[in-house]
């Protein structure tokens, strides 16, 4: 299990095969970055100037949308994660 | 529906059709980014050093006017919205 | 109305035609931009990390001088505005 | 009168006419800027954290030694100051 | 023994040989920097803005994930350590 | 008097003559910045977020080494000084 | 005596001299900077927002390892010094 640190998440991204119109499979790298995925850990919070830990807005299990190229992509036990900061995610999918 | 952390908010474009003088409808990219738009969603605050929330001084339903290129596109349900954070915020249109 | 938030103004640009020596009307883009103004709107203050807002020292109607090319020029209602940041004004003009 | 803002002070330049060694007088370009100058307006000082004023410590008549190229010049009633922060000022001449 | 200082950790690095498909085993230069370590040592933490003491999150015996290219590369008895900041470890997995 | 300003402090600059091995004396420009000098001035502290003064930990008389290039030049009553931040100085030599 | 200021420390370096393998004794530019030394001196603390000083944690006599190229070198006594910041120290060396 991956137990991210601070204000760190970590994201199970959504692979999809991507055909462009004209029925061409693209390679890897041609294809744009995920920008949405779920949380499957989040860590325990930074701990403020005043010493006090300052819990997370997002959740296990949490749909979010998150800036294109953040975080640092990390394979594990055979899948991809993103690694993140809370402070990239945009907004919780509802 | 989209749910802005921390200090951001969701702001829905208002795209309209742009024609030049000479008539020829512009293609996307050559259009000017929109500079004002509703706001649709506002997040719960910052946490302030204190460990307290400072809520927005958006709200929903404001028509703002925000920093060309501040933010990020994202496209929800068929439709397409600008994620940014409250400072991007010039002013509020009354 | 045009309403800054925080610690934002708006400032009304005062236009004046431009002749050289020789008498030549300067088209827009080489006339230097204007370095004053009256303040016709004054943001509720920033939010101090002790949780208050901060007034802020220049009020509707100050002749101010601002520091060339600060802050983001707004169309609004036909008329050209400025918004910039307190700390972008240089001195009220008494 | 020029009322500066926050931490900023108003500095009267001396302006000397300047010739070389050969007796040519230098055109302004080429005239290094001066870096002494007289206080002539002091701003109220900045908000601390703790939401106080810190009052400055030049005052006016202050003769003043300020770093080269630092503040902006302002015309005003037919002479040139600078408005500079008090932290360009090197030292109190005595 | 190394002696991490603040928010400093030890990590010690697993070096793998390195074959490429056809074979070939790689130089050094070559090879990708590691992204998994174990814990060796971690230093007594930051001293917040009010004195006190910030333990770290990560303990002797964690294995962790960091940022690639973070830290630096020390060699002492013939091993080689890499130091980095508690704030460069991304995970740490169980 | 030079008075200098906050965490300021004025250093008096020991001129030496330098000759090259080959016995040329060496113009201005190709000498190397000193390293050394005395404390001849010191500010009245910088104010703290608490809005108290912190004196300063170098005293009038102390010799003292500091960085390479660090400060402002100012010429003062035909002799030399350099003003710094006591941050520049790396050390008082007893 | 060098009596560093703030957090910074006094290293006296360790200077070998080195020999490639073919030999050749190597011109003091072309070896690479020390990243050990023994601490002779240690400041009184940086002063923190409280006002209180924060004691060091390395202390005289410490053998150390710090970041390559950190710091500056300081010829005193005929003797070579390096005066660092103490977040420049990556670990003691026990």
């Amino acid at each position: 299990m991956l137990k991210p640190l601070g204000d760190r998440i970590v994201i199970e991204l959504v692979e999809q095969e991507e055909t462009t119109a004209s029925g061409i499979v693209l390679p890897d790298s041609a294809k744009e970055k995920p920008q949405e995925g779920h949380v499957v850990a989040v860590g325990n919070g930074k701990v403020s100037d005043k010493g006090e830990r300052i819990a997370l807005d997002v959740a296990e299990g949490n749909r979010v949308i998150f800036s294109k190229y953040a975080g640092t992509e990390v394979k594990y036990g055979g899948k991809e994660y993103l690694i993140l900061r809370q402070d990239d995610v945009l907004a919780i999918v509802e």
